[in-house]
């Protein structure tokens, strides 16, 4: 067995036995290494699975401790019936001043003035300029290189997925970060792969850098690094979703996995969260070698993006708007997460508020005594986490609340909870 | 061996030995009952499968002859640089004179007002407000009776088709119309399916019953009972892609197959030939069982169809707007290929030029000794469906082609050609 993973059961079975208990601040990772006489990366390596599977939590410069939320039972949202939902605490649902609706209009309205190209059916690939842009637009902003021949379109990361699983060459097995990813586990569960989460000798390792984890941890350099080398090792296939990578503020800064790599790493990002989850428009930089299997069955494929939209984000991005578009939901939703975990502090001073490390996510605990329809009668919508022996853990993202309804939000949480 | 299979062997086997030739009568349906000695019903299904097979063809009200187009080889089309196309008779771009394009931008700008909307994600089956008109017009247009709830809205028949192939228990086979169905051949194929043409063991029948092959044969309405009894009978599910319906004009009624049958089928139909290839906005309606199991996991889908279009398409759909575009493409595109055949017949007399069942494609069979390039050279872009000993079988769709462009389009062809 791997030391980082022997280290990993130790810490985590102190947990279990309660020898270390809920808010124990556990060894820095250079005391850690000196304690248990391993290396440094071993211990890193262990605390991010820790941090990942929900035993400790990092807490920005002052150190590990021990969570709340360890052995937490598949995550519940609880569903109100829409026209009741007046706070929507879930992230599923997009600022109101985060996108500029009249300046997207203009695009879209010059792209519905070229009718002649709407006569025909968008190339399965995509619109090639906006395979251009988003191929400038990835290698400035990530350092992605790659020709557009290699990136594909498509209405979200799900159909990009079934694209590329019809392109993959039979293999056994996939990995992913959780239990989470529903619909990537569906869609390769369909194609009969076994679905393992967090299995680095899998034929295939979906990551999400920027996202983890529910709890928003980020995946730290060094391991993206070795997850790189592994991958190369064994010959699998690396799937990387820049998922939220665009919101990360506050944080080093974290190149693309395939960027650092060379070779079998497939890219993905979507533009859904960056502009408004309306727009349904995603892409995929493929290996040379599954482009070129593309390229060989291309009929197979039809583009499911709307060409309205495709011609609009094209011009959208080629105008510079994309840009300070990411500037302002970054700034935005970090400053929206700040204030509202400092709303939360002050009027609840009993319960545990954490901001998740890539800084979009709030993890609650709390007493809780009551229903969970208790939310429900509040008009609140939350993800719940765990809800056992009185106790509660919530992740629960601002973004949908305006800022003049923040403090709303919190005084309608604080009721439902106390 | 079924008696109609006997009897198509027994014409194919005539046809291929040379005993039929090109061109030549074949006895009429009531005839050939006598002849054979068996029923007009099994006399009837040889014939269907000899026309979709390219053995015979049918000829308006003079009867059946023996078809050119025998043993063709796959088809082909010739591909130009697009911007060299000046004339594309391959049928996949629309007239621009097909669409209002100011009526629909007028949709699209309400829509982008609803900002509130696209806020958030698209439910996983697609907008409720759009399935609800989507019943009601398939309701009032294929007495296809449904509740909004087995409805599933998607970019494309392919999209779709992905998700009724992960919720369906694993069968063994599959049968599509003919081979030219290579997006749908692709999917199936990906989930382990055995595919077949025409073959009505298969647990899964595929049908286009307005478009059953590249020829645009139409299923008889004997025949679409048949299917239904026949896949009682074996448990099968049927597929009904009602694909080109809107578009048959001059040809009998056909009902749906789903208005026809009971349980156990599934019907598709798609918004983008009746609009804008542009628009990707399809939908199929499942059988209550699938209907449930979707439900059960709907978590794993996502809506790829685009928000902005599904609004304005609804809204479109509930101003009566679609029923008048049908009306106008519909004979917007008969005319015009009555028109072109005309055109055809009356400048080449030595070509021999057949209009296909569901009035949309022309099947030109002439004597061709040059190059695949002369096309090209032409800037002409066709389908060629065999091209051997100094014979070429094309199917040619004047749809693309402005009404003013008609006679120089057969000129170049006429060029190309001679």
């Amino acid at each position: 067995m791997k030391k980082y993973i022997q280290l990993y059961n130790k810490i985590k079975n102190m947990i279990i036995r309660g020898e270390l208990k809920n808010g124990d601040k556990i060894p820095s990772v250079r005391k850690a290494a000196e304690i248990y006489n391993v290396s440094i990366t071993t211990v890193q390596n262990a605390y991010f699975d820790l941090c990942a599977d929900g035993f400790i939590i990092a807490q920005n410069k002052s150190g590990y401790f021990v969570s709340e939320i360890r052995n937490s039972l598949p995550s519940k949202s609880i569903e109100i019936e829409r026209s009741n939902i007046e706070f929507d605490l879930t992230g599923g649902t997009a600022d109101a001043d985060s996108f500029d609706f009249t300046l997207w209009q203009r695009y879209i309205k010059s792209a519905l003035r070229q009718s002649e190209r709407l006569l025909s059916y968008s190339e399965p690939k995509g619109e090639y300029d906006l395979r251009c842009a988003v191929a400038e637009y990835i290698k400035e902003k990530r350092n992605v290189i790659t020709s557009p021949d290699r990136i594909i379109i498509g209405a979200g990361v799900g159909a990009l997925l079934q694209i590329l699983c019809s392109l993959l060459d039979k293999r056994s097995c996939v990995s992913f970060p959780d239990k989470s990813f529903t619909q990537g586990i569906g869609i390769f569960s369909d194609y009969g792969y076994e679905v393992h989460t967090r299995d680095k000798d899998a034929d295939i390792i979906y990551v999400s850098p920027s996202h983890m984890t529910r709890w928003g941890d980020v995946m730290p350099i060094k391991r993206r690094l070795e997850l790189i080398e592994y991958s190369q090792k064994n010959n699998s296939l690396v799937i990387e979703d820049d998922y939220e990578n665009e919101f990360l503020y506050n944080v080093r800064p974290t190149p693309s996995i395939f960027a650092l790599g060379r070779g079998n790493i497939v890219y993905m990002g979507s533009f859904s969260a960056m502009l408004l989850p309306g727009i349904r428009i995603s892409f995929m930089v493929l290996t040379k070698e599954l482009a070129e299997k593309y390229d060989s069955c291309a009929k197979r494929f039809a583009q499911t993006a709307s060409k309205t939209e495709q011609i609009a984000l094209c011009n959208y991005i080629r105008d510079g708007h994309i840009k300070s578009q990411i500037r302002k939901i970054r700034r935005l939703y970090t400053v929206k997460t700040k204030t509202f975990a400092d709303l939360l502090k002050k009027n609840m001073p009993d319960a545990k508020i954490e901001i998740g490390e890539n800084t979009l996510q709030i993890i609650l605990t709390a007493d809780f005594e009551k229903e969970l329809t208790a939310f429900e009668n509040e008009g609140i919508k939350v993800f719940v986490e765990k809800f056992e022996n009185g106790k509660i853990v919530m992740v629960l993202s601002p973004s949908a609340i305006a800022y003049t309804n923040l403090e709303e939000a919190v005084k309608r949480l604080k009721k439902a909870i106390f």
